[in-house]
């Protein structure tokens, strides 16, 4: 009889989430964990990242979903390495699908992995995947509520995007709903506007990116 | 020490979900769970519901979150009786939170139960909580191909509600392409359009509840 117990999961996840960053670390290498909703637009995130910011980083991605690999190849279309896990059901991704999906990279010409998880504002918060950095995305679509009704999220996380700007026009979104809410649940968080569709903000978005290779560089010295 | 198995919480879900569709058939009331990702407009959809089939049956709904109370109190203003549960972090509601709650409501008043559970497309779906159907409610911003990447999901449900139509006109998304992956991965279920927001489809919408209570009517004959 096999036991699965949930808190002895996440500290061996742990532990290989600490593997994970050593052996990132060792290489040069800075890992992105991007978390958000279904279809908030994590996999257009990265695409506007790439195309931004490409000259400036060589990138890797490793795309999370319960099936299809689709978002592997929109991101291979870019001339960019990407992995595809499929979870089989599972959602969220862990640490040892991390790890194994490392093999089928060659981390000598990666300096930024981004990792695309399962599109859920809960469960993959838990799970640490040896990144340097988390990026949570909400989109606009969504609602401004999201903050509130999704704590453990925004509250794992380093930078908040908001997403799909170009639809405000057509929702009620108040954007000061979202910055009030973290500023009571994550102080110091503060919700960087984007279009990954009209390229508003992704100049914004590099930056983060910029910001946290230029502490990692540093950190590495 | 305490051992949870994963194997065995599903095991006693389903024992406690029983338990509940008996205590509900035998008051005459019927479930609907309703399941979608975060913000593609469940709480939207029941508002909708209830201002148009209001007149022909006595609904109540348990709103199921990780934190605050903010759906619970929208239904209220309707005049609906509302229950929130919140998970404080769980991902989704079980048989245990519902019947828990069913304490806080009058079952004679009560015809259609609609449980909106946590925003989550993947593990809300292993969890039965003594519903007679399942309906999965998916937004247009959340695009086109969220029934191949979370398959489990759509697997599991009766019925599939595509809202937010009034924001196609914005928006790249081909229902075809939701047809065509309902149709591999779950025969017989065909998307009905609405909006929550403009009442297209509503009426249609009414008419899925209609049906269901029609049988249910039958079955308890």
């Amino acid at each position: 009889m096999k036991l699965v117990v949930s808190k002895d999961i996440l500290k061996v996840n742990d532990k290989i989430a600490e593997i994970i960053g050593e052996k990132l670390e060792n290489r040069g290498v800075m890992a992105v964990n991007i978390l958000g909703s279904p279809g908030c637009g994590k996999t257009a995130l990265i695409e506007a990242l790439v195309k931004n910011a490409g000259d400036r980083f060589k990138f890797a991605v490793i795309e999370g979903d319960l099936a299809t690999s689709r978002d592997a190849e929109r991101i291979e279309k870019l001339n960019v390495p990407a992995v595809q896990i499929n979870t089989g059901g599972g959602c969220h991704l862990d640490a040892n699908m991390v790890l194994t999906a490392l093999d089928d990279l060659d981390l000598d010409y990666v300096d930024v992995l981004l990792i695309e998880n399962v599109g859920n504002l809960v469960c993959p918060a838990a799970f640490k995947l040896g990144e340097r950095k988390r990026f949570a995305a909400l989109s606009v679509p969504e609602g401004d509520d999201k903050v509130a009704k999704y704590p453990t999220m925004f509250q794992s996380v380093d930078a908040v995007v908001v997403n799909k700007i170009d639809l405000m026009a057509y929702l009620d979104f108040d954007i000061r709903r979202v910055e009030n809410d973290l500023s009571k649940l994550a102080p110091g968080l503060k919700p960087l506007l984007v279009s990954a569709k009209t390229g508003e903000g992704i100049v914004e978005f590099s930056g983060l990116i910029e910001k946290a290779w230029n502490e990692f560089q540093k950190a590495q010295r």
